[in-house]
């Protein structure tokens, strides 16, 4: 028995055959090329599983389910994808359009809750009932498991963690809003700090590192310098974990999960940053001495997209 | 068949006899006086608990179970209530020790949470398996319902929504961080913003309202001068309801409830209030047009601590 997990991405469809037990036993991907109707990027979508399958040497009839993590939400009682903007859908009949490719169960949900269910079921979160995953990228993307299961809420739209507003009246966010996580706790919020920073202190290790071109400054350069102690970074750093922090209390105040996960590219920066968020999350809750949850990185990279959308169908 | 509810205040300890459909049967209360000994107040919690049910004429054997809330933080496993700062309570085993007084299960959880659960048994949140609950009071106190039953958290430390921080380096908070939504979305907000915003407008009639004692604002009279059009009353409103839908939004984001319900003291500005967070709220979502949480004025007033505490065994 195996289930095909599908990651939906603006740039490609990665495709997997994943064991009970979480491992990828096959894998292949096709590009998106978004642009396209949906019917023609489904149809790429449905052959690239046929082919993984054939690659791991199973037949159809050992396939149970096939789930699919969408940049976006989607609606599980229908198999429609509600609302994708970075792949121009909306209200796309995702599973009935896909079974016609091949004719299993298929189970949709949003990328980062797909991930969060990955490490939850095989990866950091492993047997914790209530976790929330944060992916640290361009963006914030947030998914949630609750008793063991992905969350998206009453109406699908829950898990937006992204777009909680940390500041009233603070950066404008491309979703209309002012202030949101996203604009200060996402890569891009690393990078847009450090370029304003760098503009007063040209002798930033930051743009040392950047061949002095401001435009060439990543996120991972900028924590590299701060890791080296250049005051500048240490300064940029230092404001996005605070940052980073409150957002995570936010989600403890509320909901007290038992692991928060962080995942994305910023997450690649380890312990470093975990050691530094661990500091100062309990600043920010009011119950300061009290157990709370545990803040870790998530184990699992770009495998969860597959794994976690193999595993909705569990 | 009966249960008993335990609304503990700082003031007043109020305890009702509950039947299965939530109607209160009997109902009285004692002095709460939380400068005492713990045990002092519990022994007369319990002798106010057999009077009770004297006064509703039904014997101890039709007692099924007894629910405390509590102004604070409970350990359902063990009984013991952690933490009421505002009753001078640490680690109480209340549990143990009002079962000296009548020998029947006994189940606490923090009072807004009891309150939200009451709404959603009895009151407008009936039928609701996910809602959250708010008061908006001297502070802003939160309580979750998930898939029918109260909720807080993993470690018990969840639903404190008045101490989720929505203005990074904003207003201190008694908890020790900035920018609280309880520093914003509160009576005492509204208050604080009004005697502000008089200082600088001697005719407003915020405080022709007052007698001319900006002493004397409170809550209600801001809001009876803003539904009648007083400028600085429509402007202190304003802010008000676009921090209290920033909060709201936020709640949404993450958890996406069937429904939020407002209680507390400001709610008792009902349609006004309600039909201005409701025209706010989609403007600080990310997905503004889809359906999301409901959003409606709780109807059990002060009844819903003892209701809800006393389904707390259910």
């Amino acid at each position: 028995m195996v289930r095909i997990g599908v990651d939906l991405g603006g740039t490609n469809i990665a495709v997997g055959v994943v064991s009970e037990s979480g491992a990828i036993l096959a894998e292949t991907s096709v590009k998106t090329l978004p642009q396209r109707p949906y019917k023609e990027v489904i149809r790429d979508m449905g052959n690239c599983v046929l082919r993984a399958i054939n690659q791991a040497g199973v037949s159809q009839e050992d396939v149970v389910s096939i789930g699919v993590g969408v940049p976006g939400i989607a609606d599980q009682n229908t198999g429609r994808v509600i609302f994708c903007p970075n792949i121009f859908w909306t209200d796309v009949p995702l599973r009935e359009e896909l079974q016609t490719y091949i004719d299993k169960p298929v189970y949709i949900d949003n990328d980062a809750t797909v991930a969060g269910l990955a490490e939850s079921v095989a990866g950091v979160s492993k047997g914790c009932d209530n976790s929330v995953f944060l992916t640290l990228g361009t963006g914030v993307g947030g998914g949630i498991v609750l008793n063991g299961r992905p969350y998206s809420g009453a109406h699908g739209i829950g898990s937006e963690i992204g777009h909680m507003i940390i500041m009233v009246d603070g950066d404008p966010c491309n979703c209309g809003s002012r202030g949101c996580a996203e604009r200060y706790c996402s890569a891009s919020a690393i990078i847009r700090m450090a370029k304003e920073a760098v503009g007063g202190a040209p002798d930033s290790l930051i743009l040392k590192k950047a061949s002095g071109d401001a435009g060439r400054i990543n996120a991972k350069l900028v924590i590299d310098a701060a890791r080296e102690g250049d005051p500048v970074a240490v300064k940029v750093f230092s404001d996005y974990v605070k940052y980073l922090s409150i957002t995570i209390a936010n989600l403890i105040q509320y909901m007290d999960p038992e692991m928060i996960v962080l995942g994305g590219g910023v997450s690649h920066a380890g312990q470093f940053l975990l050691d530094a968020v661990r500091g100062q999350v309990p600043n920010y809750l009011i119950y300061k001495t009290l157990p709370h949850a545990r803040i870790e990185l998530a184990t699992l990279g770009n495998e969860a997209g597959i794994i976690g959308a193999a595993f909705l169908g569990r």
